[in-house]
């Protein structure tokens, strides 16, 4: 068993961690550091270093807090040996994470850049039938509530907390999943509130290795019903993932789909990694973001108040 | 020979490229195209496609012209099984680099990313005696006069003109080169004119691989001297390359350089890397500056007239 600790444990650590470690026959949870929560009959700790210390056969450790603290957490965690997991984004920079991948390198141990929406239940099977078709376009609609799923978290829209960017990450996680060619930045929006320094909405034009246009927009203002949707328009038919990657029609046809399993999926795919002395860090979202923050147009917008 | 022909005939072009490539025994000049200028006697055309079209024996391009144009020009001259030499920055966004270097790798021709700082005069012997030191600090200071060195220059102001990370990135192309193990960005501050979209003034706060702080300041206000120095400070002594890299001191101690002769050595070894059916994309600068963007924090400052 790989005797792991969860560091920042807040609601996607409760939520989607803990769960698929207790159902993993690979994994058990040894450990939680956490300034405010703790799991019960956990050895609880208030923060990496003291965990680190205190529970020396740890193996690995799953990085849940905010990506701002998350590379001196990673490095701390990589210097004692530990494999680590971290969460999306991989961190605040590019520059940090190229930084974790040569430490963990170094350190002879399996760094897991992990992309949860890679494993929505109809990604796989969406990225088989798209393989080998001509593309025509890809929309993308990514549209949520923040005050619904972020209330009150200032890191958010702090400079390396990404903004709307945060869900629309997950929608870049799941295109760079679909296509085997590199997809480009051509050109970027963002609308920045006046009161905050992170966009709440954006709009990405991007194209294919094979030229044809991505158009993506991000939104954090949506209230009544959600959007999470990507349409991919091909030779042969329209494919549409809906629901974060959780429904599958092509040419308005409900697929057969496996069960969710988001969370299991990467906790399998983290000890995959640890058996076979592997890295997986691919930054192909977070190089996308970068370039929208590089290159885009920022307008002010109406301040946003929780 | 290697032919090759100029794409974007401005300044640098003329100032560097064209005596660089009349110097070289490797290269000779084939063609050009611009639209507003030329070459005495040699072939000239409006844009790069009708330079492909009308020179089928071309065997190199070299970019010259505004990033934010340059990835088309890339791929035409690419589809075309030409070499591609970029000028910096090699784009306007990080992902569209990557997709050259997969395109150039697919048409199995060398692409090469020029930093033309590295080969500064001093650079080389700075790095041989930087390495196996403890580094305590860098302090980077890249001030220069914005008037006198791009005039009127609009693209430098738009989105992925960079603003004064144009210079800027110069510095970080040497640092980048310097150290051995990858330098992160930890925090930024970008100040824009009310009437650009571009910074004329950043500050950077970067750190080694080792943990040594590394700050870097960039401003284009500066009038009088301007100022391309470097300091490292390490366990056995304090080294300065000034006048971008161009002049060393060792503790004070001007230390004897080769002649300075970048775009020579730049045409050199892009020759080499034709030979050696490599390409040569380090992208490390660039995401630098696309790192400052994703989690600077922008301030306006006053307007900029030209």
């Amino acid at each position: 068993m790989i005797r792991v600790g969860i560091v920042g444990f807040g609601k996607i650590a409760r939520d989607q961690h803990v769960p698929a470690i207790a159902g993993s026959e690979k994994f058990v949870l040894a450990a939680t550091a956490s300034r405010n929560a703790h799991a019960d009959g956990i050895p609880a700790y208030p923060d990496i270093d003291t965990m680190l210390a205190k529970e020396p056969t740890l193996d690995a450790v799953a990085l849940c807090q905010p990506p701002q603290v998350r590379h001196g957490a990673a490095r701390a965690a990589l210097a004692a040996g530990k494999h680590v997991f971290l969460e999306k984004p991989p961190g605040a920079t590019l520059s940090e994470v190229v930084d974790l991948a040569r430490t963990a390198d170094a350190a002879g141990v399996t760094l897991f850049a992990s992309w949860h929406s890679r494993y929505a239940a109809g990604v796989e099977t969406a990225r088989q039938w798209i393989a080998g078709k001509e593309l025509r376009r890809i929309d993308i609609s990514w549209k949520e509530d923040v005050r619904h799923w972020h209330p009150g978290q200032a890191w958010i829209w702090q400079p390396g907390g990404l903004g709307v960017f945060d869900p629309g990450i997950n929608a870049l996680s799941i295109l760079t999943q679909l296509l085997a060619d590199p997809v480009r930045l051509e050109q970027a929006s963002l609308e920045v509130p006046a009161n905050r320094k992170a966009p709440i909405a954006a709009r990405l034009a991007m194209r294919s290795a094979s030229g044809a246009p991505i158009d993506a927009v991000f939104d954090w203002r949506q209230t009544g019903p959600q959007t999470w949707d990507i349409e991919v328009e091909t030779d042969a038919g329209l494919l549409v993932l809906s629901h974060g990657g959780n429904t599958l029609t092509i040419d308005g046809v409900a697929q057969p789909l496996p069960a969710e399993a988001e969370y299991p999926e990467l906790y399998a795919r983290f000890a995959e990694l640890i058996a076979a002395g592997k890295s997986d860090v691919d930054v192909a979202p977070f190089r996308l973001v970068a370039d929208a923050f590089l290159t885009g147009e920022t307008s002010v917008t109406d301040a946003f108040e929780d």
